[in-house]
């Protein structure tokens, strides 16, 4: 018999140097990054690199290629025999073998004197619909499974990668226990009615001629009622926060929503947090403070806050396409400016009525111009342009909270004040962006919160479970949700939502 | 004018000790994590303690109640007076301050000796769902929301986290990039047709009465088609990589299957890994042995896998409810073996091919009593028996590759191998669960592509984004796919894969 140590063993010996793979982050063959290389301030021999060229130019007895894997924003640049450089064009896949050498030009401290080109795969540069000329922010979006490659879309990858790793470590660190809530779930958390039903085709096909995915019956619904995609992992949360104590995720949440505004999304994802034995809002809101912070400190130490913070030649052009809500791009100290806001210590905090009187004020002293479009109002609520003002005049480069915000305004599950008409609540503003993240105590007692589900309407079966969690051990605690994506948007820059979303989803709009 | 500055101050200055708040894993006031508590060996007056009471003794002079807050499977012992213990039940919330103190037990070195008790919210002790008596898993399923607080699944909750933390670090280490990948996509990966479609309730309603979700005109959908729910992040992830070469993902993927198996979920974690410039499959191989190995070691120093790896005084009792599939929990000694296996280097590697012919041998050398189910064939695949039987025989107590799956068995999207009719994957196989993971290398050549997906009849407009990735600097790459809810199975010892997460969701099942 043949035994399987045989095969193992001449699997194994095929290739001696597999096994140098993944212990470090350079490649199995001793191949390089280009973020790697770029670091390297030193004359290197024999060096092996892999990438995509960015640019070609082509003279007559030499030419030169900017050539990046993406591990960074820059190229490296190799020289090249114009013969070899013949067939490149910006997007071919090339592997380049050749010394690592100080260059004479000015623009890079080294080169790459390339002895071996390798052309990998096909390019059909005539045809890619990614080109080196000026296209619209709205055109790339339809092109999602390619604009990632342009550069700085993958600095945006990376930035997510990073800011995951941030939070993932502070949240490790304060004993929080990530979880996975459920994104299939059976009730509506926000009472906002504008959700995605999830429903079986194969089950749907027998009813579906004369029936809907409501009206089927039970036995033609794969989980024997309709179910929705969750829009926020609050409720579950709040579950598993009753069993450890301190939970969060990181979670896709879901609204179908049919708005259009650069700071909205059907499908984006959300931070959440919950912590039991907590009866002031001000721990919750010191906790979104110590998280953005910490995770922007340590961001700020990292290459991809270097790339992106640097001084810029030129700004992106304006997108011509976008909608009147498509802002200009920031300046580099602009972005700069944020990050240190959030580093700083001590954000303003200010209740909902000081807001009001601040913008009743502001709106008062100012020219018909210059007022604002909505008359400031304690009953109407604040609208994005005065959520702009606040966050701009108050904030002085910090993110503001503005707490306690009338009971009417917000959901059912919000701790009421105990001298006023408030809940215990804030909201986090930022400039331009406008809401980042909102929190706040959960009224964690069973009768008050079901004469407050009554009074909003949310009273049923489907949150049954959520108001039984109050009979068994109850105690004060309270959380917060931040738009991970609109915390992109603000660190990078960008204006819209979608463009910080690799393959962005919204109404009527799901490429890919 | 009143100024915002006057309010924030007065705001800020409302409680001077809550800076402290979050700045190290001790509470706000003070307040103390059960596991910190019994970390400390020391005696310690003035200790403040919250948590839940998990069960309650009275005597005639002493009450001891043991306290946790979900920070570890262990309790503290409080030691309380009798009248304070009166209102006292399992599942109470409390909070208590006393004297940290060695204790004359032979159970605990040290106890909590209280001095003021304060029982925070509600507790209906007599209809709690969850009582301190033996109960089936299959009616602890259908209260998931308070199932969490059993001791046991606190721990599953905690190793979770500790788990994504480790791979996160792993990953982030490596320089791979993490990606959120869409979760409403237009492609059904797998082309096995179980996906789950999506839907607005708000737009379908006015459509409902006649017509079915997939029959609906076009501007009655959300997204202008119909849309589903992921199988599988890899076709995303693969555009992504050629952005930035290293991509990882850990998202919720979905099957609208129904199976009714320990092994599968409607709604489970994937995590998924893609790689450019990978042409041998042994690289890939390597990663997930790397990955699994780091992310192990890791956690094997935490306390999570101490509580989890020591040995319990005795097994929880079979489940009488449960299927034939649901196998006992496997002791300490078995648990720790997988550990180990999966520390150990090398994990055996063999071929399909070489897997039959030891099926077939031990097949034809078995008595007819002990014989395989399903005869061992190579044109009919590996079963759950056949796949037990390498995992345990050829591991050893290691995970096992086995490679080079027939062509006909596989989707259209992996590379062929060029000497069979193979492809250049893997499946990772452990006992008892069989499969944990599968992997590629990928096709990446335009017209073999479009060869393979008309072969297996997923060619259409859906995929078109796909096979455009192939035109435009397309290279060698491979990647993998692995189940995080069954790794954490396996880990943990839990059977049934409905027992790892917090709120399951299989065909017929999806409560709160």
């Amino acid at each position: 018999m043949r035994t399987w140590r045989t095969a193992h063993r001449s699997l194994r010996s095929a290739d001696p140097r597999r096994h140098r793979a993944f212990s470090a982050s350079v490649w199995p063959c001793g191949r390089r990054s280009t973020a790697d290389l770029l670091q390297h301030g030193a004359d290197e021999e024999n060096v092996c690199v892999t990438g995509w060229v960015r640019t070609v130019r082509k003279q007559k007895r030499v030419a030169f290629a900017a050539v990046s894997d993406g591990s960074t924003v820059h190229s490296i640049q190799a020289v090249l025999k114009p013969e070899d450089a013949a067939n490149l064009s910006t997007g071919t896949a090339v592997e380049l073998n050749g010394d690592w050498k100080a260059s004479s030009g000015a623009k890079q401290s080294h080169e790459l004197h390339v002895s071996r080109l390798k052309v990998l795969g096909e390019n059909d540069a005539q045809n890619h619909p990614v080109q080196q000329k000026y296209q619209t922010a709205e055109y790339l979006r339809t092109i999602p499974h390619l604009r990632a490659r342009i550069p700085a879309n993958t600095l945006l990858l990376r930035l997510r990668s990073e800011l995951i790793a941030a939070v993932t470590d502070f949240f490790n660190r304060q004993d929080f226990v990530q979880t996975h809530t459920p994104i299939i779930t059976s009730s509506d958390c926000e009472g906002a009615g504008e959700v995605f039903t999830v429903s079986s085709n194969t089950l749907e096909d027998a009813s579906s001629k004369s029936e809907s995915v409501q009206e089927a019956p039970a036995e033609h619904h794969f989980f024997r009622q309709p179910k929705f995609l969750t829009v926020s992992a609050q409720l579950h949360l709040e579950a598993l926060a009753q069993a450890v104590t301190k939970v969060w995720t990181l979670s896709p949440t879901f609204r179908a929503e049919r708005s259009d505004t650069p700071r909205h999304l059907s499908e984006f994802y959300m931070l959440e947090a919950e912590v039991c034995f907590v009866q002031d809002l001000n721990e919750i809101m010191d906790l979104v403070e110590a998280m953005l912070r910490s995770a922007v400190s340590t961001l700020a130490k990292s290459r991809v806050a270097q790339e992106l913070l640097e001084p810029k030649q030129q700004p992106p052009p304006r997108d011509p396409t976008a909608n009147n809500n498509d802002s200009s791009p920031p300046s580099s100290e602009i972005l700069q400016q944020r990050w240190n806001g959030i580093i700083a210590p001590d954000w303003p905090r200010i209740t909902y009525a000081e807001a009001i009187q601040l913008l009743e004020e502001a709106h008062a002293s100012r020219k018909n111009t210059t007022a604002f479009h909505f008359p400031p109002s304690y009953a109407d609520g604040l609208q994005a342009e005065h959520e702009r003002y606040l966050a701009s005049t108050i904030g002085q480069g910090k993110p503001v909270f503005v707490t306690h915000y009338p009971a009417a305004q917000k959901p059912f599950y919000m701790s009421p004040s105990t001298d006023s008409d408030t809940v215990a609540c804030f909201d986090l503003l930022v400039p331009d962006l406008c809401e980042l993240a909102g929190g706040s105590l959960r009224e964690h007692r069973s009768e008050e919160l079901q004469a407050a589900m009554r009074g909003k309407g949310v009273a049923g079966e489907n949150l049954e479970w959520y108001h039984n969690l109050r009979r068994f051990g109850s105690v004060p605690h309270g959380g917060f949700g931040l738009g991970f994506d609109r915390l992109l948007c603000y660190l990078s820059g960008v204006g819209n939502v979608r463009d910080v979303v690799a393959f962005p989803r919204w109404f009527g709009r799901c490429e890919c």
